[in-house]
């Protein structure tokens, strides 16, 4: 579906990271659909090709560097629906929204710090225009009891570059 | 405020179901506001006309099918408000998203199984059109006490038929 | 960035209120992203001038007045991004959706009373524009231990008056 030549993967790949191969909905909806130059993403949790890697809630003494790369898996998965539903990461003209879950007890107040893991990869990938808002919230479990769950909307526009 | 001759409102009762005669706002927010061709509906919970009817937290060894009729009936308030607010279930050009929040504990993985009764629903009344981008998490309580809350976006459309 | 001549925050000072100072982001997101006429707000919580106010999660015998403070102060927040975005709070068509967040226990059934302490400000301050649809849910913690947190998507129109 990828080119190989496209500019975002391109830069996915200096740091050191790549897509998953597959990201299968795990019950009876979409990953994506697209309303205009809107394209809403179904909450992704951190998994691997349909495996999850990391699983809440968030416990005493967590580490914040894992609990951020399992946000980041997060947005590996958003960014393989976008790309399956675009054709290609460049199409994405804006982040425009994140929504991200963390599971964790009551008393957890650092979901805005793990939740940038996921934030950080659009803005490395996309600069300015990976800026977005953002929701974070701790909720009491999360499917397949994943640590963190993120949704998205972006707004689509032209390619930027011929493909 | 149906004519009775709507398609969609014909699946429906070819489904064995029907409308809620009244879906009232429990506090100070309206059921629907429209921007563009969008129309962002409200969570509705698992009642029926303003009277809950499944209450959370999900127990240990709890009914999963009982829980997707729950879930159908959240989805059943938001049909009678997409009416509401278009005059005919008739108008819903695609099902654009749907946020799904279920009541329970820590360490419950099956959230998506319980959506599902809401999402199937609007996939059997509108086709590869009720499908949808969906998000679903575990909360620790919801209004009223009830077990499940459904929100939507849909998008619409002008009617597929004279009316 | 305020003329001091806009009839919305004239409205404000007419019922005691004001603005924050500042709505500093706690993590790597944006307050606000706009795109088209939609202006997407990031989750603020319950605090002021970055200090935040109120904690949850919400106790038996909670004060529900002081509670709806909460909320508001989160609107106020929101207020406060919608003027830094757009240059007056007059330039808001309509808001379209609240997403209220209260941290609460499972077994709490009352979150939108207190998300109404958010809703009221804006019907207030908006008048008939100012309604809108709104989903609330409770959930385990908010950042910073915050007691609501609430986004919105509001809809940007042309200024109604000379400025």
């Amino acid at each position: 579906m990828s080119t190989g030549t496209d500019q975002v993967e391109h830069k996915l790949r200096t740091l050191g990271l790549e897509l998953p191969a597959s990201s299968p909905s795990r019950a009876n909806f979409l990953p994506y659909k697209r309303s205009g130059n809107l394209l809403f993403l179904a909450g992704q949790i951190c998994e691997w090709n349909g495996v999850p890697q990391y699983f809440g809630p968030v416990r005493e003494g967590y580490d914040l560097a894992e609990a951020k790369k399992a946000a980041e898996m997060c947005a590996l998965n958003l960014l393989f629906n976008i790309r399956a539903a675009t054709g290609s990461l460049d199409r994405v003209a804006g982040v425009v929204r994140l929504g991200a879950f963390i599971s964790a007890p009551a008393g957890f107040p650092d979901g805005p710090k793990i939740a940038d893991g996921a934030s950080e990869l659009f803005i490395h990938l996309y600069g300015e225009a990976g800026r977005h808002a953002r929701t974070a919230v701790c909720v009491s479990s999360l499917p397949a009891n994943g640590l963190v769950e993120i949704d998205a909307i972006v707004e689509l526009g032209a390619l930027s570059k011929p493909r």
